[in-house]
């Protein structure tokens, strides 16, 4: 199985969708560009959800955090972006995306969506 | 009283079954296998619960816990068998399940499963 | 005054009882004994109370919880039976008694009951 | 100016009277004497409150908490009295006096009294 | 790009207004100056709002907060200021501001104000 | 096997003689009484050592630890009894013995001694 | 490539053999059986070195160390084992190897063992 | 037996004077006052010593620590006041007194002392 | 000025050549590729080092740390070629660089090398 | 006393210069002006010395560090100028002066310098 950067979310049924129950996937090796000067930012994502009959599958999760990259992307609109991609793809019953940067400028910023 | 791995849940009766009140057993020695790659996984699981009529003895929860270390199992199938078996075996009241699993592909995933 | 380990749990009036308050009293100092193996356990006992009309005077509350020193006792049997001689001493308006044990086959145990 | 310690507590006006907002003052450095060995006793107190039209000045907050260097003082009573005497200058909203007192005989403890 | 204290805030378009989601930003890097003694104060400032059509740029932020060096500022004052100037810029769906600041006098005090 | 608290203390061959290597065994689990007062003291006990010909089995070295518990020992005494026993048992070619002992009267006190 | 549990320590050639440096790799995934009872012993592991010509294969480390997990092993026996094999596989300039196990019997036992 | 603050140290004979070995008393509850303002000022205090043939009661160091509540004293002399009153008692084989003072004008401030 | 990428490293003048003194620069937002799977590794890289006639300007460390984001770059290999470029850029009088990896395969591995 | 930033550091006898003993003062409220973009950096102070006949009188310490606080300088340049301008004034037997910088650009940097 290659390992490529990849907007491609893979999912797996999930086993027990007759309960509700939460999952958390969180990763300190997101990294992106800076739209307006083009340098990279850093950021901890922290993905939250109860399933509803599709989890997403680990690996797949990772190459889509790594597609971000080489992208221009301000703080608030990853966020968004990312919550919008995993609903699409997965249809949770409920999902939090929150994201920690690094400071610049000496202000730490964490922004925090969620769906519904 | 020999010390195997077992899915048998031993229980002791519940010394004061007239009032509700919360049990929390908590270990960071659990091990099992990843169903995809065959490769140890290695989690911290967290029980906590309110006892009806009976609690499980601590021994054969550690049994329990040890009989998934040659089983393939997914995260979060795991914890969901771990709160059903629990739960067929001491009716609680409430009980929770929570399991927390060393970083894998740079992601830590944290799964967490109630009853009722 | 002489220090013994005992039951008897001494009171003071409370110098506020028109004022519903809370007092938390814990220690890091508390054993007994293991009623199956005749081994030593070692808990943190934390004990939070809105007082209604009697205080417990600190140096009784140290004794009463010295005297458990040499007794066989379940975590769980322990936590109610702390929590049932306190709420007959000083009927508080409320009051919980929680305890976190000392690792045992790999397991941090820990029991919190409540009145009412 | 002086600095002694003293009951009286100062004020100046709440410079935003038309919303609800909250401080914390918070010390590490308060000491009294205990009533029944007069020995001194130490805690850290925190004050929580919103403000109506009165602010307490802090620099009299500070030699009011020095008042009670010299006083015997139960850690109940002490409590109490901090949050009576700032709610006669005050006039909060809301007030919330919590001490965190220096473990004696092995016992931690911490006393949260509230206003209204 | 000039960069010099300044009151002004510069806002941007919200890249995400049909949703309600949560910003965060923080700095331990703010300092006025104490109007009574003239002397400097450092605090932390903590803002989390959630945006409606705009959001605050972060360079702006930050010479907003620069802006506050030379200022004479009360702690209370100065929280509530922040907090109508962001409210001002903004017109948030809400917002809490919330300073933490340095010991004097023995005593750390924390102000938070919120909108609406 | 039995397990009662011993003085015996049960040696083990040490697998490797021929390199230098540091074995530190530690427990949060000591407590003792104190000869003036007869109330119990808690402590931390932990053992550094370079084993010559023999190890200290771990099981006797709990059993050992547990025949303190209803001994009167002053802090300075115990810890040079330990060590005394541990070297006169085990040989090893260096040891030390430190005690970390809970708060008493406010002060918190730590002793370690070595050999040779 | 076939991930298997495997005593076979792969090198790659140190890229700076002009210069004495350091490697540290440490992994708290560690689990084996203990000899007496049978029962899974984990622990963390920490390997030091500072390579001559050959570097240890990251891979490769991991199926060594898994290759532990269905045997049984003394605390002290294993960690002389890992250094002695990892010696014989690198040859390096010096190395250490420590592992601190999970609380038995209440005790935390750690062992550190170096070449040479 | 009475509990008064005074500068009389009380010894105890060293149960093990035939081995050097290292005692630490320390204490987060010193108080005295500032010679400038007679304002409270609040340190921990810690003594480390070798003992000779003489220990220093605990009561006794309490008592001792307590006689500077009323007293002025600056932080450098009574840092070397306490060094050299326990030297004069104990005759120690060597000790160190550490003072960590809480913040005055931001500034912590740390003095330590040794003899010989 | 332009920030992009660059191996070039900009030089300042030691303002203090007479002294010896340490400067140390941290970062935690290092990233590279793995040369055999391609994908992301990070890491904290820590330079410390005693400068002669040259300072390593911040703003061209930072693009020189940033050059190797797109580069495939073994753990050990990439911390010696900091150190050989840091140390031909600034002949400092002694320098290291530490690099600390985020877990692969369970293992978390630091490298460190010096000169001279 | 009027309190005004001031290079005028003010020295007081030491009261013990028979002795070598150690006083260390910090401070996390250090600011001053970046020389090249004019922006406000932020530091830790920590000043270490052993004094011989002359201590910093602590206000006058607090005043010196406060006159950097409209001045332009670099790192390196104000940790050498604060060591030079304390060891021309104190005389004292030995000095380290240490900043700790906030991150600027993703890098956190130390400076440490030593007299003699």
């Amino acid at each position: 199985m290659s390992s490529r950067p990849s907007k491609d979310l893979i999912t797996v049924p999930n086993p027990e969708p007759g309960r509700d129950y939460e999952i958390v996937c969180e990763t300190d090796e997101f990294t992106c560009l800076c739209p307006v000067t083009g340098q990279p930012d850093f950021a901890t994502v922290r993905v939250t959800y109860v399933p509803d009959r599709l989890l997403v599958e680990l690996k797949s999760l990772k190459m889509y955090l790594w597609s971000f990259r080489d992208e221009g992307a301000f703080h608030e609109a990853v966020t968004n972006s990312v919550l919008d991609d995993l609903v699409a793809a997965l249809s949770p019953r409920r999902m939090t995306v929150e994201t920690v940067w690094k400071v610049r400028g000496g202000i730490l910023t964490t922004v925090t969506a969620a769906h519904p």
